[in-house]
């Protein structure tokens, strides 16, 4: 922590139900019937953006995952939600997760499109190939493989890149007096034909302001690091210690340059869930408070569907059994939570403990100035551009966040005071593409 | 008009870009950049809401229909836009256009029961099949015939409704104190195999408050009405004479009967596109401004889509030629055109002009009092429970109605002075459907 960078940190919110801590509903911080009430998530959104905060994000899974019994799911979908928060805020980015399995590029292509008009540029997508068995049953198909995923999420991304670009800018005239709307020369047909996709097109909305909502991905497999290095302008990614995060951050980067992309064109920005006090003692205390509220049961049901064995007859106190090789996708999550239990020789309920926190992301508890010490470490250190703050409690932990971590993190220099642009782009510090059906494209950014 | 009636007239405002008039966007009464912007549908939103009216309403098709280079097309995905008309309003019943045909039902479910969420009850579907030959292009596959279109839809209903159903209402317990945030065993798995879908369930969004998003239906085919008998609460159709009108109105309230519903459980809401003025000679001089921007190739290209045959040769002032029988599902909108073609005797000229106004619905020019004869004139004999108001240009024509036809049909007594109830049924007056898994079925309205 030598150096004073002068670069700036990006950082999302991160925002699930009441928290990330799975028994947060359960604590006095939180009221578990905010999970479907929309005043919630708009208060949350604004809190995010009276910080200066990029962006909110909100993941997805098209399953009633987890235990519903002892967690408070079934919220809202996201990106529906995001246009509810889109009304009432001005800056914040609004990031949705979708999934490239279980849709079709017209529609996905359409609804960000439609998001992005109406949230004057601010939408992005955080892409996602839906690992598990239980989204394939609510679909009648059969879970394709990991490699079949990611083959139909490329082709997906050619098919929606090329349906956005298929109004170029400029297309529409809106001469009232000749009566020409638009250039139809500057609207044109995809007739995309591949694998897994047949689209005509165009798209039926025009192009949205950012040219392309901005690409999030998340995925940390060989095959989804591949897929980030090619499409993705932003990545979420779980690292536990400095080491792994310089690791993944430089091997990433790494793998621009075959795309024609250079390192800036690409953000890393790991998890971190905060637990936050105005002292050492009153954030120990907090982390205390939820970790007395987990209920072992769903702990243990949660790392059994992780790890892919079951681990309701293994005692608590033991530590964790020799775990066989990760099914199809999750090998980097799998290895992950053993090297963590490996790592601090944790028992079966210590790890519990660890993993409610964050779900496998760095769990970091203190005051402001620990927490910031922290981000500036991974930050000045070549392991993150930004960071993914993951509340354990929902809206007080991000309150927390944003009046006294952010102005810690000012005061080092290290975050802005105000948004350099009007879009998720500007403020994220990334171009504008151009159609690639533009014979002069746009140096617009 | 001689008894005066103790039902209530229901009126749902289809929003549609600049305006229902083809020429609209040419009109000075508007501004073409509205299109994509989202303050303008809020503005119409609040506007109908200011009105006391039922409910906003926008179609949707899955391509991009028309000549766009006439006419300003483009616009937004309607469940994403509803959203975000959803926070700026408090009562007004939000519905929105989705097909069956280029659909998953979890998709769907979930989605509506997000806006259900998100609005506090005030979400419906217009629910569609898609019947043009373009949309089948952006989805890889050839059109499905109409009763493979209409099979599918029945099915795709069938798994919707039970997907809501899948949280039984009370399932929720949220007791912090034992951790049980839900009872497992009032959530449930469909494990529906037909078909066409394979959907185990539950949904993951938890149930919307009013149950179902109330199902609006729009087809007026054998088929259509069928598939409206069964499923649908509210139906949008176009009808140009009182005598039509009557015949659709009996006919279809005529069906209700062999899917153990009544009368009332279903609201008929024909098209109506008034053209208002303070003096008959005001209304008369906006419909020929708007005639007047009509440009005539724009019409031809339209009219021979809808006619399936290629008009671009035929002289403007000649009559219209004869017309071979209709294609595929489309039978109902070519009878519509013609028998107004040869009940007027139009040329081809005249056929556009009428058509421009509402695209085959009814188009009313007049006073505000003139405009509420009518209205009353069709709800008071048998043909209509209430209307769907397609204003010639936006957000005039929709103000004009709110503030002068309005207030006329209020000294009538046929229109509420306020909302009855907070939901979208409570309004319409539809109760709410409990869960076909719950035991002990609510009598909650």
């Amino acid at each position: 922590m030598t150096t004073r960078p002068t670069r700036q940190l990006h950082l999302n919110a991160f925002l699930m139900g009441v928290g990330h801590h799975e028994a947060a509903w359960r604590h006095p911080r939180t009221s578990s019937a905010d999970v479907t009430d929309v005043r919630h998530y708009q208060r949350l959104a604004q809190v995010a953006e009276r910080g200066r905060l990029d962006s909110v994000f909100f993941a997805d899974g098209l399953a009633l995952r987890g235990n519903v019994r002892h967690n408070a799911l079934g919220g809202l979908e996201p990106l529906t939600l995001l246009a509810a928060l889109a009304a009432v805020t001005e800056h914040i980015g609004l990031i949705a997760t979708v999934s490239t399995t279980y849709n079709e590029p017209f529609h996905v292509a359409r609804k960000f499109a439609s998001l992005d008009h109406i949230s004057g540029g601010r939408a992005g997508w955080n892409i996602v190939t839906s690992a598990s068995e239980a989204e394939a049953h609510n679909f009648g198909i059969e879970r394709p493989t990991h490699s079949d995923r990611y083959a139909r999420a490329t082709e997906f991304l050619e098919v929606v890149t090329k349906l956005w670009d298929s109004w170029e800018d400029g297309a529409i005239l809106g001469d009232h007096h000749s009566g020409n709307y638009a250039d139809t020369d500057r609207i044109h047909t995809l007739d995309h034909i591949g694998p897994h996709f047949r689209v005509r097109g165009p798209l039926n909305t025009s192009r949205p302001p950012q040219g392309h909502p901005l690409l999030v991905q998340a995925g940390s497999s060989e095959d989804g690091k591949e897929f980030a290095a090619r499409f993705a302008e932003a990545v979420f990614t779980a690292q536990q210690t400095l080491a792994d995060g310089q690791d993944f951050y430089a091997d990433l980067k790494s793998r621009l340059g075959r795309y024609g992309r250079s390192e800036d064109e690409l953000l890393i920005l790991p998890g971190i869930s905060p637990i936050i006090g105005s002292t050492e003692r009153e954030a120990l205390q907090l982390e205390r408070e939820l970790e007395e509220l987990i209920i072992p049961e769903y702990g243990v049901h949660q790392l059994s569907n992780i790890l892919g064995v079951d681990l309701s007859d293994h005692p608590l106190d033991a530590r964790l059994p020799e775990v066989p090789p990760a099914t199809d996708g999750q090998q980097s999550r799998v290895k992950l939570v053993t090297d963590l239990a490996e790592r601090e020789q944790l028992t079966l309920r210590q790890l519990i403990g660890r993993l409610a926190g964050g779900r496998g992301h760095r769990v970091v508890t203190g005051t402001p100035e620990q927490i910031a010490d922290q981000i500036e470490e991974w930050f000045v250190n070549g392991a993150a551009d930004g960071f993914n703050i993951m509340p354990p409690v929902l809206p007080g932990g991000l309150e927390d966040f944003v009046d006294h971590v952010v102005p810690e993190l000012r005061l080092r220099g290290l975050f802005r005071t105000d948004y350099e642009g009007r879009t998720l782009r500007q403020n994220y510090g990334l171009a504008r593409p151009g159609s690639i059906f533009d014979q002069k494209v746009p140096v617009a950014s």
